[in-house]
């Protein structure tokens, strides 16, 4: 958006700027080291069988799967998913056209490129299937976790039309500063290209209790960075450090513990839409989906300012800024800082991640390192970590200081005055209905509803309580939490909250307004409306999740 | 409402245990040491000037000045308020009965009283005379700060009819548990007598940022203990301490730095009497003022254990349990324990209190010593603390486990189960209007109508913003915060912010709802309406505050 404005010309102009200040070349040698590390770790990965989802993708494939044992001669040796010699070659990009029924549906599976159009109509869980068309499989197999058998491998090398190439820099444009963005998932429902913003399909979320990398929502102001692992170098500066420490990847990787959290992070203007509907605001019009959870592994904050002897209880130090490698065209780079008293308490896990749920952190989610202060706005999570200074006061840059706060709904354009409100740090209690859809269509089983979706609160406060309505609000009952942190802190739980809950229904009824909202530990609950927390930037809606559905009888 | 259930002579005999089990009897001579040295204290306090409040009591004294000088040469001698020889004795109980203008209306000033019946027809400030009768003048003076002016002092000696007796034991009777409580002040609306519950009247909380002690709302569990300050023990036992360790109260201030805190402590079921409009639900009918803000003052309870050679960062202590010296029949104490990652953490600022607003902590607030928690429920905030215990377990007392904790509207005492919601630790955000009161009927000026009132959020949460609306929501403007601490962290102010505002109306309306809602630091924002946070204990009630008046043509 801010992108936006400035011509192609300068957007170019940028770009070279932003190769040259950085100092990061692309080093083919380490990216395929790095690719190779990241199919290990996918490899090391657990199948979070969830057993929620008998009917989706490749359920038919199991129950197709005598056909496939009957045929099986015929199918390509080996590993499944691995390249086949003497099929075509495909990249990312030509497999992501063939993402309907007209053109083919497409997906890929590791190095494998499959054509499954005549294999949908036989899918039990029906349109589910086209989540996946024009990409990888493989994410939605995390979330539908019963796929993940040999017997299902072997039925889908069946479809095999192609090998998948290497496709990383397919869209590769010198004219463009974003050509050089990676390759996303087709499921990934973009708010805006370029910079790239996009959300997964809401009904997913709250089928996993971990977001899969790829289906993750992705937030960028600029162009994404492309830092050597070799040569990437974090700079610590500030109150109580002489000139600028360095840290390498392998400094963090090697001599500091390896911590993991579980986070969830969320952008400011999640579920924006809503606010859209009533008063037309600035920003990306996302939906509920621009939030995920994840686990982050890394070195913590103040074990490395430890080492590098800082006192994190200096109180000369009141905010830790942190900078990306990602710079805007006149070579500033994104920036955001959190105050001292949240970062340099080891208690608040704030860490310099490397990893996100068990994978080397995705170019998107900020590789090779990323700020991750769990129970923060997603915005103060600084990707592509360049910087750390320990300061007295917060981070100038614009999205610390003219964005990423909110306001009166009274407060327009021409009144607003960005010094009266504070940077958004901590945000507040949240849940949204994933599935029912609204507007959908939904049986009644034994009088009753079923809905699910997440909750999650920031500053660490864990959920106490998810109620549900299937009247608008008014009446409730409580829903089942499903998948939760166990033993954590009730103030100290960064991880959201999945929930599920049957409710019942009137007899007769033809429409109902399902409704959710939680409640956090320290009582929190979200307001009933979106109206009186409409804001100029839309960010920070957490009325009421609310929708409308038409009841099968 | 606990202790309510018991006959009398249950309760008689309880009273009985009470003093045998607490092994503190009357010393009168400590007791004298105690009043004295109260009363050096309020001298020593400052005459804090709102200058908000010209229309209140003494405004009319100050403009009958004149009338006074000329008697000057009838009135009583010396400093005004000094108990004054050959004056009638009166206690405070007698004093309490002329609350009226049929019974005549006193007031008390320091040791004299004085009967200001044919004054209150010429007070500027009209009704708000009355607040005082029957009671001290003292703590209206504090929030009408023009009063104390040496002029209205000597004009108040015109009125003079008595002295005020050594009246602490008036209300004494054997036979009663509560016959050993302190005297009120009159102005104190008594949600129940035995135990002691009342909040003073709502209008004057949003006239001063420091409440009154005497006007602080009172919230008792049982019969109020009455330790002598020389035999007072606080007892320190748990994880990392051998035995018990004990402390006196000289202990206390003297081996530790003094740290003086400014927090609001608020009711859980503080604006309770909105949620029985909607169903009846259980506990004592708060209105919206069973919440003050205070001075605290104390040793830090990280300094006390580390003298006492606790390591604050034990993993094995969980939780801090606070017992006090009140007893209940079968001679258990009041108790409640809030998490160590809260208590144990020095920048939580958690003290043990021996005084308030600057004055000797008041019996009705726990003389000696009480526990100060801010930014956590004032329950947990135990007064007459005997014991504190470092323990790998919540408090078992009534009070945590089974009492103050929210549910699910749907919830009712048949299928409560207190197991299933944590312990209600910090509070979410609130706001209430103070002023106007619901029902009244108000000016316009200039197209404006004015409210004021006080917002404050648990966790230590700064309100950064409170909206306010003439039309029950559908438009906002943003009331001016005029009150508030200044330079403290957004994460870590414990007092209340007083707001005020002059919000348009249409021309020609005769009715209007005022209302407001508040902003803290982590953007949570109080819900729209009260019914979906009803609960059959009736706490938690952080729904917008709505006040209906009519207007004046």
């Amino acid at each position: 958006m801010w992108l936006s404005r400035l011509s192609a010309e300068r957007a170019w102009l940028a770009n070279q700027q932003v190769r040259r200040l950085s100092a990061f070349t692309v080093v083919t040698k380490s990216r395929s080291r790095h690719r190779r590390r990241h199919e290990e770790d996918r490899k090391r990965q657990h199948p979070w069988l969830l057993g929620l989802s008998a009917a989706a993708i490749g359920g038919g494939l199991y129950y197709a799967q005598r056909r496939g044992a009957l045929q099986a001669a015929t199918q390509p040796k080996g590993v499944p998913g691995d390249r086949v010699f003497g099929y075509k070659e495909y990249d990312a990009t030509e497999v992501s056209k063939h993402d309907t029924k007209e053109k083919r549906i497409w997906v890929t599976y590791r190095q494998g490129v499959y054509d499954i159009t005549d294999f949908v109509e036989k899918h039990p869980g029906g349109e589910n299937i086209l989540l996946g068309a024009g990409g990888s499989i493989e994410p939605f197999w995390q979330i539908y976790g019963v796929h993940k058998k040999p017997e299902i491998l072997d039925m889908l090398e069946e479809y095999r039309i192609g090998n998948l190439a290497d496709s990383g820099d397919a869209l590769k444009n010198t004219e463009d500063p974003y050509a050089n963005d990676p390759v996303r998932h087709p499921a990934l429902k973009p708010a805006s290209l370029k910079p790239f913003n996009a959300e997964p399909p809401l009904k997913i979320l709250a089928e996993r209790f971990l977001t899969p990398n790829s289906l993750f929502y992705v937030r960028h102001h600029l162009p994404v960075p492309d830092p050597s692992p070799a040569e990437y170098a974090l700079e610590v500066e500030g109150i109580g450090i002489e000139g600028t420490k360095t840290l390498t990847l392998e400094d963090l990787k090697t001599k500091f513990p390896k911590v993991t959290i579980t986070a969830a992070l969320q952008c400011a203007g999640n579920r924006r839409s809503e606010q859209n509907k009533i008063k037309k605001v600035k920003g990306l019009d996302w939906g509920a989906a621009a939030i995920g959870n994840a686990t982050w592994s890394g070195a913590r904050l103040t074990d490395v300012l430890a080492y590098l002897r800082v006192d994190c209880n200096d109180p000369r130090i009141q905010h830790v800024i942190f900078d990306g490698l990602d710079l805007d065209p006149t070579g500033k780079p994104y920036g955001a800082s959190v105050t001292a008293r949240r970062a340099l308490n080891p208690g608040n896990d704030v860490i310099l991640a490397y990893e996100m749920n068990g994978e080397t952190l995705p170019r998107d989610h900020g590789y090779p390192v990323r700020a991750i202060v769990p129970g923060v706005v997603g915005a103060r999570n600084v990707k592509w970590l360049g910087r750390i200074v320990l300061s007295e006061i917060e981070s100038d840059s614009h999205w610390q200081q003219n964005d990423y706060k909110g306001f009166c709904p009274s407060v327009d354009w021409d009144t607003v005055d960005f010094k009266k409100a504070p940077a958004i740090e901590e945000l507040p209690v949240v849940s949204s209905i994933c599935d029912p859809a609204d507007g959908s269509e939904v049986p009644i089983v034994d009088g009753k509803v079923f809905l699910r979706g997440y909750a999650w609160s920031g500053g660490g406060r864990k959920i106490v309580r998810v109620d549900v309505s299937a009247d608008g609000g008014k009446t409730w009952c409580e829903a089942e939490l499903v998948e939760q942190e166990k033993n954590t802190h009730h103030f100290r739980t960064w991880s959201w909250t999945i929930w599920q809950a049957r409710v019942p229904v009137k007899p007769g009824q033809k429409e109902v307004e399902l409704v959710s909202k939680a409640v956090d530990a320290s009582y929190n609950s979200q307001p009933d409306t979106v109206e009186p927390l409409w804001n100029l930037r839309g960010v920070l809606n957490n009325s009421w999740s609310r929708v409308k559905v038409t009841l099968k009888s």
